[in-house]
């Protein structure tokens, strides 16, 4: 049985490209940019006051004297010095006028009247060159890379986006996605179970996955353990980009979904890996579909969505991979085996960050996971974990 | 002036109590949940078989013996046992019949025929009671409470909320905001700005931090430094539950934000808070309506958001608050005087994750925050950070 590393590898490797489309910068929190930006001008795009206060020349700068001034500059407006103009009262954003290269605070200053004149006087002792001025060009220059294709858009992505003017942006196009939930005791959320039957949770566990990336499948849907409703729901999803399937996939009689995929041409890449949660995955291709064949317990699908599916939709849309952390652990834990395991955390912190177990029955848990930050990886070779160790972390 | 604990606990004192509307399952990840959630039976619902493979009484168990068999039960059926049956085949989720208790792994079986009769043999050399069976009840117990009121809705609780049947649940109804931008130096990012003009980021970072608590404001608009446009602007707006401004609220004579506020009613809560940055920060009420009157600067905007808007809004929907993690610094950093100040990080993983800083030219920074995790918390009373020095992390 190939091992997690393995596996991921073969995923990531037939990761594809994905078509971009335009969007309004509205819209474009969360996406990932299918472009390079550059900076359309310096940025700042002129010598702006930093501070609300009188700007003056540090060469003209005394302390404790008189400075008359008549003028004030506010942002959004410019100005020329007059001949012998020795200091302007300006406001946070504006554009210190040529000739100035200090902006004095407001707090610094001692503003009085003399015979109609306005006088201000400085109590700072000296004053540096281009003290609370952010000059030109100081956090980018035009024609700088900004942003790089491949970036997933948070606030902070956004704010630089407006800053630039980049109303529209090209970003990537969601791929097209079906989600197929198979078994027999599998009965739709709004329905009252039999005492034998459960409800379909995975299309929905999937389908949290995938808004994250945007994505809204094209169709949810649940089939039983039959083999010709197997095959006339795969055969249409093997028109989507990516065909996700839950349940079906391990060792008993009616796991019918990798004998239907096979006898559809879909090519196997690999089933099962040495995980817990998660073995029995089935993963494969067919032209350019792409389809994981889930197991079906709820913890499984949440933690193969997790190393797998999201891995695999961030290369294929040129997105680097979230980082995996390496924190120090709360407790003792023990591990009998060879797999590689993968079990719900919480970040806590005392003296410092922790991640702190939760409880947890396997992976038909159906409480595994909540209000968890994360999973932790205990590695295939380890069999315990002490406190204080360093723990491999997959947030959520 | 108030230091940052005291702005936030203001801050926190004012939250409000949001309506609660009713949402079904598919569109719930990303609430915040505003009932709570009870088990509406055992999970399991029945001795739930965890393997492939036979069932047997662990009393009637012998190694290498011959065991025959005749029926099979799946996933979504059940069966009464029949008078001297001593083993079944059972898959992956059926229920385990009464009289049994114990599964034996497929894989640790050996399947035969004698004169048409289908026999099993078992390799293992002793079984445990309940081995490879999820007893009923052992997840929860009809009846207990599962998620609480306030609970933030991810994968694993959007997948629980599904096996559990809330097909439609409650959550918190957002509440109505009004975003306005001020300045007679910011143009709308469609424009190509003057030499001295900036665009507009500020109502675009405002959103998308909403938008991560599903809230689409209802107005987002700009106006310029004019009394009377800021007056009528800022009336509407406090028709909102939350109006947000940003800009205006420092020290120059055309920061015209706290006045119109105080002649409209507004009740100042404080004003200024020692943090940098997002020093000018103004927030105060007037009757059901709060108002936040952030900086003009991008990056204060960003902070301010995140370390006062957001802590209101998750208190106001019954959230905990996004915790605050304490993680070793990569490098050293100095500060002068007395503020708390906030500055971008990485997480960066080398033997363990570190907070690392990136460039960062100060609030007015454009590309500040760019592929950032989150903020870093230099404490007020802290001159210097050392490398490895726990440091506390606020995420985005």
């Amino acid at each position: 049985m190939i091992s997690y590393a393995e596996a991921l590898e073969k995923i990531l490797k037939e990761s594809r490209s994905y078509a971009s489309e335009e969007i309004e910068l509205k819209e474009a929190f969360g996406r990932v940019l299918s472009e390079d930006i550059y900076a359309d001008r310096d940025y700042p795009p002129f010598h702006r006051s930093a501070m609300d206060g009188f700007a003056i020349l540090s060469r003209d700068y005394l302390p404790n004297q008189n400075y008359s001034y008549h003028r004030e500059l506010s942002a959004g407006k410019s100005m020329d010095l007059e001949p012998e103009e020795k200091t302007i009262r300006i406001m946070t954003g504006a554009p210190v006028p040529e000739g100035f290269d200090v902006v004095i605070k407001i707090e610094d200053t001692v503003l009085s009247e003399s015979n109609g004149q306005k006088i201000v006087t400085f109590s700072l002792k000296d004053v540096k060159p281009w003290q609370n001025i952010a000059k030109q060009g100081e956090d980018l220059k035009k024609g700088d890379l900004v942003l790089s294709k491949g970036v997933g858009l948070g606030t902070s992505e956004v704010s630089i986006l407006a800053s630039l003017g980049k109303n529209k942006l090209a970003v990537v196009k969601p791929p097209k996605v079906h989600i197929i939930s198979t078994g027999n005791e599998v009965v739709p959320v709004y329905t009252s179970p039999l005492p034998y039957q459960i409800r379909d949770s995975n299309s929905y566990t999937v389908s949290s996955i995938l808004s994250k990336y945007k994505i809204q499948p094209e169709l949810v849907t649940h089939v039983p353990d039959s083999e010709s409703e197997i095959t006339n729901q795969i055969q249409q999803g093997l028109e989507a980009d990516i065909l996700i399937l839950s349940g079906g996939v391990s060792m008993g009689s009616l796991d019918l979904v990798p004998a239907v995929l096979q006898k559809l041409g879909v090519e196997l890449i690999f089933h099962k890996t040495a995980i817990k949660p998660g073995k029995p995955i089935w993963f494969g291709k067919r032209k350019n579909t792409i389809v994981f064949g889930m197991p079906g317990n709820p913890f499984s699908v949440q933690t193969c969505s997790r190393i797998f599916l999201e891995p695999f939709l961030r290369k294929s849309f040129g997105q680097n991979q979230i980082p995996t952390y390496k924190l120090p652990y709360s407790t003792t834990k023990q591990k009998k085996g060879l797999f590689t395991e993968f079990f719900p955390v919480r970040l806590e912190t005392t003296d410092k960050t922790y991640l702190s177990p939760l409880t947890f029955n396997g992976s038909g848990d159906v409480r595994a996971g909540i209000t968890s930050d994360g999973l932790a990886i205990f590695p295939s070779e380890t069999s315990s974990i002490q406190k204080e160790d360093l723990v491999q972390f997959l947030p959520w």
